[in-house]
């Protein structure tokens, strides 16, 4: 039995915020404290917050050709030229849509660069720069505050072939993203057809599911789920090599 | 807060296996009947052993085609044939791999088409015919013995740029898949990047976390998620048009 909820009343957050003790306290206070074994999603728009990954647009030095796409598809020339400079690879671009490859290696709308929420007019919020990295960090705080807890970093991203957008995981720290089940058999002999979970985006959509988009409940706690400490795990790990991948 | 177990306890599923009434029954037995509000999800194979959907595979004619791309890439003609079959479009293919679109217009390997688990060698499980339609026929029959929840059926599906496999929602009856913001605008007037958000696709994989491959508990309860009650809603709705998709 897994069971999920928000965690409310975190402060506002601002360069060099302190993710792990706000989230710990507001847990706390919420009459939830975060305990041993919880699996923590964490919005990864509070992150980059926190570590001020956040653009004043009109600081941005525009390229030519950001301006140019950006006059042709009426977009901000400055969150066009962001975009690229997030991105290592323009996967597609049909239109005003690019779909391009983050520097992580993501393949997302944008390179998830974020122009809504971010706390005013004017600014754009990137992605963290190593959210593994930012997952470890959190999760090495909410250790030092008592609880053993693995982190996972989330954004919503869109996906081909299906519409609408799911929560998925971008970083992750004390746990594997994949549970493998290769080289398993059923009772038949035969071996799964599933041979391995991405357990990680499936913590991540299900955390969405209470944090909501509109409820400003930017964290949320899996009770529950059964998982095995492991401080090597990474969301960089799950992403398909290029040479593996039929849709790029 | 949401909640999410398994119904342990199913029997064996065979053709005309009443399934709502099974589900009913075992959640009942568990100690956790099913209530108003509960969102069911069943994986689909278990639906599709209740529908017949399940194929010997010394019964299958295999075309010429199918012979030859089974004998080049070592896999059992039988199988090639009901995927050929299944499709109605091979999307990729890749050395042994077959990405395909289903008669549906999902977009998968293989066309979902199952050899493992499918309760003794030499059968084959076929996705469900219409799998909205299969939810709507196990709503209504958990209606009939008392509770009003929305059910899903779903799949475990593999995916572009990201390794390993999630489950997501092949059918749906009682609610829409999709929560939509679209017009709406944050307190600094932005509208939101995310417009649209498949709650049916994270539910699905939220029930997976208990579901799990190995334990064979087939169907899992959530219970907390706020959904409005719609008979319109399908699955079917969020198979993107050949024309708006990017990557086909």
């Amino acid at each position: 039995m897994l069971s999920i909820f928000g965690v409310p009343g975190l402060p506002e957050i601002v360069p060099g915020s302190d993710l792990a003790s706000m989230i710990a306290g507001a847990a706390a206070a919420a009459g939830t404290p975060l305990a041993d074994g919880d699996v923590v999603v964490v919005t990864s728009k509070i992150v980059s917050k926190a570590e001020g990954r956040i653009v004043a647009l009109d600081s941005v030095e525009v390229s030519p050709f950001a301006r140019q796409f950006a006059e042709r598809w009426e977009k901000d020339p400055a969150v066009v030229e962001l975009v690229l400079q997030e991105s290592r690879r323009v996967v597609r671009q049909v239109g005003p849509i690019l779909i391009t490859e983050t520097r992580h290696g993501f393949i997302c709308a944008n390179s998830g660069v974020d122009q809504s929420s971010s706390g005013g007019h004017g600014l754009a919020v990137l992605l963290p720069v190593d959210p593994d990295a930012s997952a470890a960090r959190i999760r090495s705080g909410l250790k030092a505050r008592g609880a053993d807890a693995a982190v996972i970093i989330s954004d919503t991203f869109g996906r081909p072939w299906r519409e609408a957008q799911t929560d998925i995981a971008i970083g992750i720290a004390g746990m594997q993203p994949v549970m493998s089940y290769i080289g398993q058999v059923d009772p038949h002999g035969h071996e799964f057809r599933v041979q391995a979970l991405c357990v990680a985006d499936e913590l991540a959509g299900a955390a969405e599911l209470v944090k909501g988009n509109l409820s400003r409940v930017p964290v949320a706690v899996i009770r529950g789920h059964q998982w095995e400490p492991d401080e090597t795990g990474t969301m960089q790990s799950i992403i398909r090599d290029t040479e593996r991948d039929l849709f790029r």
